[in-house]
This record gives C-alpha cells, sequence and structure tokens, in this order.
C-alpha cells in the first residue's frame, strides 16, 4: 500500500482527497494534515468520514511527514510549498502539490499575477505540470507534480486539440467559464456565505484571475508560440463543477469533421475526456463526482467561430481527482485506479 | 384608472405583471386571462396573489378584452398574436406583446429563426420595438409595442453605448450570458424539473438561439450597419436573473474613460440603468425584483478587448417590469410608476 | 415624514428596514446605523440600495441618533439594547428592538436562555410585545417595543386561536419548524458558507433553541396557564421563509369546523393573515418578500391530532416588516403602510 | 457475475441502481428495462452513464427478463408488479421490488392508502419486508423482497430500538420529515419544475401520506402492539436526501443513557448505521451518495419528550442502496459490496 500524506486536509480539495483513496485499492491516508484542527478527530470535522477513519487531524510537519508516507499531496494556500520544500523532503515522498507554486515556469510571471515572492524558484523547474492527458509521458517517476488548476484543467483541455492541430487562431481565445461554491474554498468569508451566493450569478477576477497565465502557458506550448486570452470566471449558485464556453475564431480550412477528428486524435482514448455526440452540450452535473470532462463544441457559421464547451467537478478533475490521477502515474498504477465513478445524477 | 387584461396570467412573466401592478396607482388589471386556467380563481393558481384578488381566470379572447381594456399585455406563445391581432383590436386598445411576434422587422429572418410562418407581416412595420432607454420617443403614444426579449435587453442594454460610440468592433462582439430558470416558463417539461436543473450548468441553443437576430438587428441600428455577433445562452441554478457577459475589441484611441463617457452620455439620467463604480461588477442578486439593469466593464489591455457586463432580473426589466415601463410611456405616466421597487436582498 | 434610525442597518434585517421604508410614504431612513462599515457609503455595502441612497453608513451613538430621529430601530445582537438604553433616549424617540432583549418579562428567563446579564431590567416592564395581530392595542403610543423573534411570530400566530379557544390541549404542543439561512445573519461563519447549507437539511437548538421561552410565554397568556412546549428548528437550504408544522392533540369536542371558526374569529379581519382554502397548505415561497403569512391545518382524526402550519418570510414578517407595522401602530399610521406588497413568486 | 436487469431504469431510484452497480465486483447490469425510452441508448437518456455502457434501453418484458437476469429490480410505479408477477417469474429469478406493492401485510390497508386493486395478494405472505438491518435473517435466500420507501426506512430505523426496548410510547410518535426533490421522481409535473420547489418548503400529504401504514406495520411489530402515528412530509428545495425529526414521549425510567444503550445494543455493529457523537445532529448533507444513515437524539426534559432525529440519502439507503444490499443478503455476498462509498461532501 502507498502511504499518503495530505496538508490541507481538511479544505474542500483535501477532504476530497480523502473520499476518492477511500475506495482506492493500493494507497491509504496515513496523515490527516490540518492546522486548523490538529488534534481532533478528522471524522468530526468531516462527517462523511465517519465509519472510515477514527484518525486525528496532524499539524503541518513536512519534514516529518515526508519519512511516513510515500506520497505528500499540499492542499494548502498559494507559497505555501514553496516556503518549505527542500531536497530533504523530496528525497523521502513524492509531492503532489495543488496550490499554483510550481506551475508556471516563469517564476516572474508568478509573482507577479500571485503577488508573492517565490521562495524555491530552484524547483520550479524539476516541478512538471500535472495535466495528466497531455504531459503523461513527463509525470511518469517524477517527485514533484505541480496540479493544474480547477479552472486551466478545464479551459485547457476543452481547446488543446484544436490549438494544437492550429485549427483555431489561439489569440482569439475568449473564456468564459463558470464555478461552483466550493472552489473558493471552506474559509469563513461573507461573500461565500449562502445568502450571498445563492440565486446569484456574478463574474469576479475580471481579466486577472491568476488562473490567466497557466492557461497561456500551457495554451502557448500547444501553439508553439506566445498566446494571449481573455478569461472571465464566474461563481454559480452550486456546490460542485466548472463549465468553460470557450469561443475562437476559425482558422481558414477549419471544419466541424476536422475539429471532430482532432478531438479524436488526441481524447479518442482517453478514459476521463468523454467527446459527446453531435448537437449535445456538457452540464456540469452529469460530472458531479467523478473524474471526467465532458466536451463538446458547435461552429457558429455566420461569425466563424468554433463555440467550444467542457464541464468537470472542480474537486475531482479540477483538483483531488487529477491528483490522484498523478499519483497512480508517478507510481504506475492503473491510472484510473480510485478513479472509476460513476458521475451522481441528480 | 388604465384598465389593463393580460393574456397569459398564468406564466411567468404574465404573473409578474400582476404583481407589479399590485402597486401601480394608475393602473388595474381587469382581465386575468388563462387558456389553461379559465374558471378558476386567480388567486388559487398564483397564491401570492391571495388576499389581492379574487377575480377567476378568463379565456382568450382579444376582441372582446380590447372593448374593456385600455391596454393588453400579450405574455403569450411564440405565433399567438400575429395570428389574431386585426384592425379592430388595435383600435380599441394599446398592445404590449411580450412575445417575439413584431420585434424582428425582417419578415424572413423571423420565419427562418422561428420556424413559424407570420401571418400578419402588415403590422409588423407600425410595431415600435419597446426597449424604453433606446426607443423612448417613438414609443409615445403607440398603439402595438414589441417588448423586447430577456437575454436581448440585457445584451444590447449592456453594449448599445459602446457600439454607438464607435469605441468597439461590433463584429468582434461574443456575448456570454447564463439565465435564472423562470425564463424556461411554468410548463411541465423534465429538463426544468428541480433534480435536472439544480447544481447544474449547462449551454443550450449554442449558434442557434431566437434573440440572436433580435440582438444584431438592433445593434446594426446602433452601429449604423449590418452587425453578426455570437452569443450563447446558458441555464443557471437560480430562480431570478440574467447575467450577460460581453467581449468586443477595442477600436483605436477607445480607453476606460470614453467607455465610461460612452455609459455616461446614454445611461446618465436613467433612473433603470445603474452604472457601477469601476471595479465593481454586476450580480444578479442585486437586482433582483427590481426593473433595474446594473452594468459595470473591464479593458483586457493585454489582449485589446473590453468585457462588458450587464444584470437585470429577466421576469421584470427582462419581460413583465419593461412591459409595465412601456405602458407608462404610452400613457405619458411617470415611467417609472409602479416600477420603483429596491431588488430584494439576500 | 417619520425620521428613522436603524441601529445595525447593515446587517440582513436591518437592510430589510431600508428596502421596505424605501415605498413607505410617510417614514424615511435618516441614519444608517453600522459600526462595522461607518464611513462607507451605504449602497456600497448593499447594492440593492444603489440609487436609492447616498448615505454613508453612521456609528453607533443612540443618543445622538435619537435627538434626529422620531423612531430608532436597533437590528443588533442580544443585549446591546439592554446595555445602552436609558430614560432620554426613550424620552428622545421611540424604539423598536428586534433583538430578544425586552420580549420576555421574567428576565431570569431571559438571563438563563440568553446567557447574558440584563442590564436595564427595569425597562422590561415598560417594554410591550409587538405581536401585532395580538397586542395591537397595548402598542399603541408605546415607546419601546420588542419586536418578535422569527420562528416565535410563526409559532405563535399558528397556534395562538386554537390554544385560546380552548380546542387543544397547549402541553400537547411540538413546533416543528424551517428557516431560511437569512435567519443566521450577515456573519462570516463557516456552518453558513454556501456549500455547508446547500443540499442539506438539518436540526439545530434542539431541545435549547431561545426562541422557547419567548413562545412559551406568550402562548401562556393565551392558555391562562404555563405552557411548556418542545420546539425545534431546522436550517433549510433557502434564503428566505420559515414554515412551521405543529403538532397538539385535540381537546375534546375540537372539530375541524371549530377550529375553522377560531382561525376566522381571530384572524379573519387581518390583513397580514391569510386563512388558505380546506386542504391548502403554506409554503414559504407563496409569502417571500411579503409581511403576509400563510396558515392551514388538518386533522389527524385517527391520533385526534391537529397539524397546524404556518409560513412567513423571516426578514419581513419575522423581523423587518412586523417592526414596520409595529411604527405604523405607534405613529397612528395605516398598519398596512408600506407592507402592501405581493410577494414575489417565483 | 450476478446478472442483474432493471424494470424502470430511466427512473431516479432504477438510474442510481445503475450507478451503484457500476462498481460492484458480483453484478452487472445486462437489462436497461424502460418503457419511455425503449430503443434508445441509455447513456444518451443519462449521460453520467457515458462511457460505462452502451446498452439500448429494453421493454418491460418481465418473463422474458427473468430467464436472462439472476434478479430484477422493479423500480415501477405502484401497481405494476402486482399485475404482473407470477411463479414463472419468481421461479427464473430473484425480484426486489422498490414499489409498495409488496411491502404491507394487510391487503386491505394497501387498497385503502393506495386507492389500487391489489391484483396477486397471494404473494404478500411470501414477500420479505427488505429493511435490512432489522430483518436481515428473513431476507437470505428469498424470491420476493419488498424494498421499503424512502421515508420509511428513515422513520422506522431512528425510532425503532426505542420502541423495541420500549422506552418511548409508541402511540405519541409524530415523524416530521423533509425530504429532496429527487423522491418525487422524474416525471414531467408543474410542482416539481425548478422555480416551484427552489427557495420553498412545503408539507405536503398532510395525514394522509402512504408510507405512514408501512411505519406503523413495522413499528407495530417492534413494539408488540397496535401503533397508530403522525406523519408529515415536506418537499425540502435540494434534491437528495431525507431528513425525519421524531418526536415521543419517553416512558417512566428512560434516560439518555438507556436510549444511548438501546441504540447501541441494535445497531452497534451496523455498518451502514452510524450513531453520532452527543449533541450531534444528522444533516443530510454528510450521508450524500452512500448508504447511511445517521442518527442523534436530544432528551427534552422540560417535557419528558425524546427527539430523535434520521438523515439519510433518499436515493440510496431509502431506495436502490437498500436495494442493492438486499441484493447481497440473498446471495450471501459481503452485505456491503459495492456500497462502501464514502458520502460525497459538500
Amino acid at each position: 500500500m502507498i502511504k499518503v500524506g495530505i496538508i490541507g486536509a481538511t479544505g474542500y480539495a483535501g477532504a476530497e482527497i480523502v473520499r476518492l483513496l477511500s475506495e482506492h485499492k493500493e494507497a491509504e491516508v496515513i496523515w490527516y494534515g490540518s492546522k486548523s484542527y490538529t488534534g481532533q478527530r478528522y471524522a468530526d470535522v468531516y462527517r462523511n468520514a465517519f465509519h472510515f477513519t477514527d484518525e486525528e487531524c496532524m499539524p503541518d510537519d513536512l519534514v516529518k511527514l515526508s519519512k511516513e508516507a510515500d506520497v505528500i499531496f499540499t492542499a494548502t494556500p498559494q507559497g505555501y510549498l514553496g516556503s518549505v520544500i527542500n531536497e530533504e523532503i523530496l528525497s523521502n515522498a513524492k509531492v503532489i502539490d495543488l496550490s499554483a507554486d510550481f506551475r508556471i515556469k516563469d517564476v516572474s510571471v508568478y509573482e507577479k499575477w500571485y503577488g508573492i515572492k517565490h521562495e524555491s524558484p530552484d524547483y520550479i523547474k524539476e516541478a512538471v505540470y500535472g495535466l495528466c492527458e497531455i504531459n503523461r509521458e513527463d509525470i511518469k517517476g517524477k517527485r514533484l507534480v505541480a496540479n493544474p488548476g480547477c479552472y486551466t484543467t478545464c479551459s485547457i483541455l476543452t481547446a488543446y486539440p484544436l490549438v494544437k492541430e492550429g485549427l483555431i487562431d489561439p489569440n482569439s481565445l475568449i473564456i468564459d467559464a463558470s464555478s461552483g461554491t466550493s472552489g473558493a474554498g471552506r474559509g469563513a468569508k461573507m461573500p461565500n456565505l449562502f445568502c450571498e451566493v445563492n440565486e446569484s450569478m456574478k463574474p469576479y477576477g475580471v481579466t486577472t484571475h491568476r488562473h490567466t497565465p497557466e492557461i497561456e502557458e500551457q495554451l502557448s506550448y500547444a501553439a508553439g508560440k506566445d498566446v494571449t486570452v481573455t478569461f472571465t470566471p464566474h461563481l454559480a449558485p452550486m456546490n460542485r463543477g466548472i463549465l468553460a464556453t470557450e469561443y475562437a475564431t476559425l482558422n481558414e480550412g477549419a471544419t466541424a469533421e476536422k475539429i471532430k477528428a482532432a478531438y479524436e486524435k488526441h481524447y479518442g482514448n482517453e478514459y476521463f475526456i468523454r467527446l459527446l455526440p453531435d448537437g449535445v452540450y456538457p452540464e456540469t452535473k452529469w460530472v458531479e463526482g467523478s473524474n471526467f470532462i465532458d466536451i463538446g463544441f458547435a461552429i457558429d457559421e455566420r461569425t466563424n467561430r468554433v463555440v467550444m464547451m467542457g464541464a468537470l467537478d472542480n474537486l475531482v478533475k479540477g483538483a483531488a481527482g487529477q491528483a490522484v490521477q498523478n499519483m497512480n502515474i508517478i507510481f504506475d498504477l492503473d491510472e484510473a485506479e480510485g478513479l472509476k465513478k460513476m458521475p451522481m445524477f441528480p
């Protein structure tokens, strides 16, 4: 059994790792890290885990944990892992980081968008960007994986084949996305109160959201040139789910058939990517609780644009699920182990 | 007192007219038309109206109604008013139509997008498009008003000043909008069941939604040339509200100052249009139950685009409220009579 | 115009007073008190009020306010008014208190259930319990009104006629109630986050909720003897609304006809109490945004019990609306002024 | 592998059986029965099943199915199974019925509450009431299992130990329960539209709900005498979950310790029953998607009552999960096989 430690196990993403691993055949959680709840029984904080574990929450001792665990998930605030990572930890255990600390290769871009000084820039180069379907080969055996953001996973996977195959002008890309409120975390903040979120749709971080450079970097690799996009996230009155609706101008010769072929080429054999039939578009409810991303598209002939749409569960494929998928790849397990869950509906 | 008849009073939009007029000083409902509930007490169908009216629902007899009422609101399916309107009705009473029958000037465009043969094309020319803030002068005294659609009101008003003032390329316009489920009506349809809508975001009518040509026609007038846009509606898990997030490429010389000035020029004195402070974006909850539209914007300098955002209550400014506003204009009343409601929060 | 000051204007109940008074013909808010937001523009904190007021939030200076206002609403935490009330304030202005400080006549009961020492017990006797339909005559002209709690208003009004007329055994009364989350206030607390409340029903304060003694005191007056009840509140995933389902054993001779007659006798002429037709039961949605309470009942012949059900909007009839109704009574205005709103549906 | 047929696989309960069995190691669905969708691909109707099955929906041919399947789940309207069951079917395959047809032993009680003539009363005696934790031994090897109702499972399990041990007066029992809307099924009915359910709590079936006699029959067995209860269901604005809050008068000598001991005695070793710590009460969110029922209680010393509370997922422990649990018992598998899911939170 792979021994798993989680730093930040009482956040929503950390707790989702606990849920997913409860059905994983080859891994078990041995450290429920939580600075806020240290010493309390984990199942008293997350009562869904009642009857699954009697463990208490542990402090954030990454060095000690690295000696006990085979792999550590850090579901922590931006800047945390950057401030504590070191060679000892990485030589002891694999680290899969759910924060943004090691996602962006250009440290100045990271520091500009996050407003944080990066304290371990030397490890950025070693880290692999854990977008499994794209970087699978690079992830195998790695020590440090930067698990992609929720919006970014959805945004990139939805557009990637069309960018890669040159079917759209990547700089025309506009990404309009909506997320369930679990993406905002479990911190007690007034704007995330039930009454503030319920019955409301709101844009936020317009032109400034920190997932923008992450999307741009990855799509630039796919395009083979620098890509700049407009990205607008919205908060939707639901617990889980991200829907990304993406717009781009078609390059000459791009047709529905070619677009379909591009998706098939890149994703046709992917277990977690479900390409929807013609005229069917993704809805977040159909992926809830699962590691799937559903993708569909429509051609807007009148304006020579394509509308690409992707939906995933922000806590699973957008966070904990992809993190477990990365673990499976690192340890050369069945990539879908613990993740073969049918979405829950309704 | 202005005598009001409503055809379709037991749909959500019709019922909202009833609610709004219950506090209108110079108008009263004298005919609660409802084909489905004829003979039943209106307050037994809409129990919010209990203690406000003891009237029974009436059949759809437009000719008879026109002799009793000063103004008729038709909150009816597409094609209904087109199939029954005639000179007698219009000489008896004003008609404010909440359907799309008289919104689009080019009958072939209407017939193509709606898939319906228009049975009264001769009245299209007479009808005025009742987007109050834009067409106020033309509405005064008119017999037949085509009340704008919910998405269209939000989409057009949000972009209009920038199109009119030539600050954006109108053909670059992409409109991504989300609506509460009341926009889908009160008909018993499986996709609108609570469990299907709740906890889900979904796009629909992608590249084919029938509000598209309505938006294009009005923005073409503003631009002084033909405009084609991409419009994608989404269903959001909430009762009321539309949020439109709109993207366009800035023309040369367009700055945040000029954009702000354009909004101020066109809307600075409008009671129902609230221009939000810099950096503040609209949220549907803040307009719920009211006739306001809140508008904000952000410049995306990196991509030379502007992101315009508008929010309104689809049943009020997007339907019943604007219809009452049109009535007030036609009858030369205070335009805001019956509509000075502060939004309900939370 | 009656000059109104609000202490706690940026809580949900305080903000609802602002909304209701925006349409009141004889009262205007002159003091938006808010300790947390002092100096900020009120409409920047509650954006529904944008275009309604440009005032800034004021500090909690009750003495100063009493010199400027005719009436003060205190929508404040338990213990606040008790700690600051004095003769000067009450000789300057009427005070309508939305906290529990002056609701319970027996100070030891208050101190036991609230765990607070009452600092102004002398004023308890002067205060009138502002349950308008029951204590209307006593409220007229009073200086200090204890505005009832949300659960208590719903619970008492639903059962009162049957207790008063001796149709049920009051000590058999079990009150099971559910409330929307606005009842929990706007404070940033983790259990009230969207993701914690959404998709969940939960009981809380079981056997210990502080509205219990308030219900018991009032029903004891009605019964003419001491009454003890079981009261269980639940948090429901919605913004507004309280539904109380109440169970009691029928006294001998009690029939559906007598129960109906009792409701008619006490409430038949009440504007804000809507007695539903036979077989129709209240739903919170049908009273949303209004000052109505809808009441229905069913006889359970098999068990010789009656099930009484009442629904109101916790922020209106359960708080701000009843407070305004009390103001109207005190100042001898039309009791329904500013409150003749049809509920909003959907 | 056990071959499973489902009649009614496109209802919410039937679809939940599909979801649960997708992770069951010893059973597989070989017949997706659906009268409404016969011939359509199942995954086009329930898109959560996309990538899990390519099967088409099959007609309701129970005889044919019984020859191909080892076990048949009937998730069908009341009266269906009663009208088609016969010896041939039962000699071919086990039948687990999610309708009420074989739950009530006294056919006249069934016919009275359901208003249906029972067409196969002879099989009622053979059928076992599949409340697993209570009737486990009787279920083993049976041919026909009457799977309990959702409200009944929650209501009975919550009160059973106290009734069985004589700690409460069973005839004082009042059950107040709230259910998510999936309990109302996937039929297109106006009262179940999103806008009708959202933001509302409503009682229904007051004193007449058909789960009442089912609760009474089972609790009568436990009490050893006839029991009559008051049961009030409510519709709550959420997809899943039932919360039952139950009230009863304590018998002499009943204490918190004895109550706790009674729960421990009967449920201490039950995998799917989670007895909550003192002062902790169940919330539906903490059991969502799982087969658990969480139970807590409080003593109301002032009124000599106990408040018992239970929460389960109406589609899992209240329907499909318990049905699978019954299948596991019948076939002598690990009772929790396919059901060891941690609830999903949030």
